[in-house]
């Protein structure tokens, strides 16, 4: 089962159109990616000091299913995969929640990752438990 | 005691000084007003579209007082209090908690809020669910 | 030849990795995107109001090439393609541009874009000013 | 003369209501002091490395006169004032231009600045170049 995130939108998500801004879903998801490397014990503010690596992401797409309006619930989903010894994906689906009924897709989403150097920005095979994590996934 | 919102700080709120860009205390103190608010019973989004009325910001004041980090868990306090007839403010406290001893400041802001139609954009009343709610802050 | 916008990175544009956050691409090829449409004549904030009608992105797609630094200069060409009668996509090159020498990628994006009836939500053909604008890029 | 930047609003600027965000504001009047500082010679990104300081922004306050909507255009002007010797203000006036008539003001901010190292965190005399800008303000 995958880790999920639950949030509210907030007026600062949304734009002029009165939905959340399509690059705000990205962001959201970033947040959540986040905290499920935070609930696996790998907090992204001090994993990747210690580690020397960091893990940008080269590609994003996104599917955008429903808009969002403040106030509403989301839930995100997210489901790490493998792609190489130095790199992986990160697949995204963005829930909008109901209390009575059933909760519908607003959005899917993935983003690919690749463990480098920070310093030297050469590719670095993932640290053991950022590996763990993913294959875990 | 006043409505206090919890949150973590995301890397999304982060600007390459490493920490928290100074609007964005503004714009995360407007998600703890959002959320007292929607437990209030007073739903950002749908409160003002039924009842014909907005209540802008006019003023912001906001002294930053600890530097946050990505990971970082805040709690923001929300204290409501009557200026007129058509206008409030809004005191916010914004508490870096610790797992272990004592939260420290991390901010305080204020902001001021008046009541206009939103058509003609003239002072008008704050409507009673607002009011009462300012009025019990 | 394509519609160019040029920009500097901002601040307010970086994260705690002291690069551009990676939502914040799609943001600003948004930008470029309402520059381009004004220089035609189709300001977004009326043109959409005028004509009833929105067209919300539908899918975005992203391939991060180089990091972006606080100050740095970026020039992005934005190059429209017809989908189909209500629908058409986007295409930004995201230069970094230099002062001495050859700029280069720093990313190339695409959005989707759907024309829908504001109220209905069904789709709706293009208006002919957009049409124009699509099939001229 | 104060320096001044101009500058339109983008879609992500605004929020449901329509128009731009009151942090916003804040954020926009930070790019003008960019701006500002580049045009003095004293980029953000290099010069704070280079000076091992930073001037982080104690204390912030706005006022909001005009709403802002998509696509209108802005010029803020920024006015710095040396508070100490390790200290300083910058005031800013933002005003919606008009192609046909008069500028109006549609903000007015402060942001307060104090030097310090940035390793200890110790307050520091204003770099040289730095104090001739402010001074010159």
């Amino acid at each position: 089962m995958p880790f999920a995130y639950a949030r509210t939108i907030h007026f600062s998500d949304t734009d002029a159109a009165g939905i959340v801004f399509f690059a705000r879903y990205l962001a959201i998801c970033h947040e959540a990616y986040e905290e499920a490397l935070a609930a696996a014990g790998l907090p992204l503010a001090t994993f990747f000091t210690d580690t020397g690596v960091i893990v940008p992401i080269g590609k994003s797409e996104a599917s955008y299913l429903r808009p969002l309006a403040c106030g509403e619930k989301i839930r995100v989903e997210v489901t790490p995969t493998r792609l190489s010894e130095n790199s992986f994906a990160l697949d995204f689906v963005l829930w909008k929640t109901s209390s009575s009924g059933a909760d519908k897709r607003a959005a899917v989403a993935r983003t690919e990752h690749v463990c480098i150097c920070s310093r030297t920005r050469e590719r670095r095979a993932l640290p053991a438990p950022l590996a763990a994590w993913v294959d875990a996934g």
